[in-house]
């Protein structure tokens, strides 16, 4: 349907009755001024992410499903990252003249889909028209049993570990943009997909004990410019062996075919949505461990030994 | 400063020097993935608002500073609305290219100024590019000493208020648009400036004693259409009397000058953010009662005693 016709108040209602129970906690919800919620604790973690059509997103890649499990996976993540629990979200979204009433209903599947997952309730949000493309802006808030953990905790000695193989997304964006369509054989036509649905909807998951966690950031920009901003927030610095980076086999064979390095896509591509963190070197736990917290200095030693800095190098806005 | 060169961390660096001090019950705050936040309660308020540049406003009719200001303003109403006090403000803001720094350092000067007033931290939020025009989403949250007042507790026999003069917004954004430029005399054109600031820079102060008030509401849409909400939401009527509604003396002249009646814009013209709300009919305020909840129906009375039913008539995005 059209929205001309439903309007504003007529879309919000549409859209509340998609979504689905939402938890005693919520005291008021959508249909009110500002949502009103209890919490557990006399602390919460917020985050909020914007999606902007054209910048984040390109509506000829992704489907209005896909896009709206990005939209909440990227703000979970950013809960994750904190060692939180994803609890409210709250969505607004700016809707051009294009975009049909299903076309929302379809986001608010994907949304609604990982906000079950994980057991988060939407609690509010606003509705508005764009004369410029789709906007979505998310705000997220969670909360921790133990004590939030930041970038800046980070101490020389400590191990450096990521949870999951890196470069997928980047990878999966460059063969969405049919700069590697090349690919022949059903195997790397599968593989390829498989790169595509990583970038499309990112797997997240939160790292179960954190006792011992010293920092942790999700790698949202990219490994290098990622553990650059926990070398900032901790005042030292790094250094990583770039043969433990976790690759994927279809990162691997992907790669292989284009003829391009593998580690590239894991370096400095972004959106992996992988936890990276710091932890006392002997530190048991199923992550790759990729490095080592050093007092100063930022290297990268590759297969051969050959030690060499590594700048900040990843996606960064107006740049 | 050109974004390009300055970048989008560079950005962040230099806006998060311009943030005042913020308070000790910010346990993580910009600069992190989530902001970790101390609440006096167990219970929170959350609002969220999307200002989208050509729907929400045009650069070249507000300043930066204005924006700014409006920006913060719009989302404290909704806290006032439920009876709360606002804290916590997170700050999501896309930006075209046309934009320089300092026009975001503008911004934040007018955001800056509005939070100090009331004693609001700003604790993070997310800074992108963005191709479309200038976007801004804010989300506040507050918190309440006593019960959060919903729109849903009016009841058949409250008395209806209003806190300020409501129309002036309306009919400044008139004369912004160059409908009203006729304007003529000293008097008269200053009378049309304050309209015009009422506008851009909405005055909002909160209900100090809440204790008998049954609901309450911002008028962001207009008049008709935000009582239309509350009686929605209490599933009950109302009656105004159209001559109790407080006109400032401004917009009385300039649309007297302009051959419009001024009851026009209070009824339909929204973005006034004075506070509508509900109690029992004979309680002591400061406040303009214009009204009384009734079980069913909706009507106006005019200075000549004559009742006609309204309809919620006020902005609606997408019609």
């Amino acid at each position: 349907m059209e929205l001309s016709k439903l309007g504003e108040f007529g879309l919000i209602k549409k859209l509340q009755k998609k979504i689905p129970a939402i938890s005693a906690e919520v005291l008021a919800g959508i249909g009110d001024d500002a949502a009103v919620l209890k919490v557990p604790d006399k602390k919460i973690l917020v985050t909020t992410d914007m999606l902007i059509e054209g910048v984040h997103f390109d509506l000829s890649f992704t489907t209005f499903y896909q896009l709206g499990h990005k939209f909440l996976a990227v703000n979970i993540s950013d809960i994750f990252a904190m060692g939180g629990d994803p609890k409210y979200f709250l969505i607004s979204i700016g809707i051009p003249e294009k975009c049909g009433s299903d076309d929302i209903c379809e986001l608010y599947s994907g949304i609604n889909h990982i906000a079950g997952k994980f057991g988060i309730s939407i609690v509010g949000g606003d509705t508005c028209a764009s004369k410029q493309g789709l906007v979505l802006s998310g705000t997220l808030i969670g909360n921790t049993a133990g004590k939030a953990i930041t970038r800046s905790g980070a101490k020389a000695g400590d191990g450096i570990f990521i949870t999951d193989t890196i470069g997928d997304s980047a990878m999966g964006l460059l063969l969405l943009k049919g700069q590697g369509s090349g690919a022949k054989g059903q195997k790397l036509k599968a593989q390829s997909l498989k790169l595509i649905r990583r970038h499309l909807m990112p797997l997240i998951l939160p790292l179960k004990d954190t006792r011992k966690v010293t920092s942790m950031i999700d790698i949202s920009d990219g490994l290098l410019a990622d553990l650059g901003h926990v070398c900032d927030e901790s005042k030292t610095g790094a250094v990583i062996y770039k043969e433990k980076i976790p690759l994927s086999r279809e990162l691997r064979a992907v790669a292989k075919d284009l003829g391009r390095d593998p580690f590239e896509f894991a370096l400095k591509g972004g959106e992996d949505y992988a936890l990276l963190f710091t932890a006392p070197a002997n530190y048991r736990t199923s992550a790759h461990r990729i490095g080592e917290i050093i007092k100063k200095g930022r290297y990268i030693i590759d297969g051969n030994g050959i030690k060499t800095r590594f700048k900040a190098e990843g996606y960064q806005h107006f740049k």
